[in-house]
């Protein structure tokens, strides 16, 4: 299983739910992410996972797995990830580049 | 053209850009974004834009415009976007309501 | 409303629909976009549409007022979307070129 | 690491190629998806793989370890995936049925 380094960022949603509000979904799903030991960022689309693909990967299938277990049939998720080569970069990192770079 | 209010979470990258750092261009679609008189969100892996559909999807497609007017070639996007018809919803209410419960 | 040629690939899915099985809501939308001038390609996944950003996002927000018009509340949409110009190519395009090279 | 059946739809690019045609990284990843026992379907913007969550989510991984070792610095992917416990569908399947409805 691949070990490089990853931003995933995840948006989950259950399909087949009968309400239209998923919060209590997504809480559930935030609160499996909070507790592993990978860092994370909440936003209003989706969480920002950091670290090894594998245990990025690994989490999120994880939570699939929860998901089910407590009731919800299917899962549907999207997930944008990114690795690279020539240097480390965390989600922070991103942000603070490109709003420096505005505020010039 | 649609006007039903939407939530819009926007990843932009070029491609064919020479060097694999793109807070440059991340930093000028900001901008744009930032000049509209739309709400928005930046993450670290995208922005998240709120309104009417005409006026978001049109503002992401001027983006794209934008982008090769300044010489980037190639763009590729990927948009998450939501609708509902029971309540109006912003990005900072889905937020909150998520914190809430996981507090709880 | 800009005007430049795009390729759209859309995946859309209601939420809140009671059933996990949703492709009685895939086929209302199917016919929706086979019904509009644009060129579209079905797959398993979602639907490639073909044409101008104003004419593919305004097909795109059409379907979402169409599915809360049959009673679905909440749609949920991922659409990846790229512009280019440094030539003009279609969806077949795109495949029949990277079917060539692994060929060779 | 999860085992539960999914089904992915990969899209994946190289960010920072000097070039805006990236045929010849979908070729590089679509020969390594297909030597793979995976099943997958190619499709203009992305494959579809199925199989159990860690050999998938670690085939995508290897893939982008690999085009990481052919000189490829970054690479961005959007994956659309989804696991149920209702029933078991293959992305022909999926298909399948919608084209069904279509033509009743």
């Amino acid at each position: 299983m691949p070990k490089i380094f990853c931003l995933a960022d995840v948006c989950m949603v259950p399909i087949g739910t009968d309400s239209a509000s998923i919060s209590d979904f997504v809480a559930l799903i935030e609160k499996k992410i909070r507790e592993s030991p990978l860092k994370s960022t909440l936003h209003s689309a989706g969480t920002t996972i950091e670290g090894p693909w594998d245990e990025v990967m690994g989490l999120i299938g994880e939570i699939h797995e929860h998901g089910h277990e407590k009731g919800y049939v299917r899962v549907h998720t999207d997930i944008r990830v990114g690795t690279r080569t020539d240097k480390h970069q965390t989600a922070q990192d991103k942000i603070d580049i490109v709003l420096k770079k505005i505020s010039q």
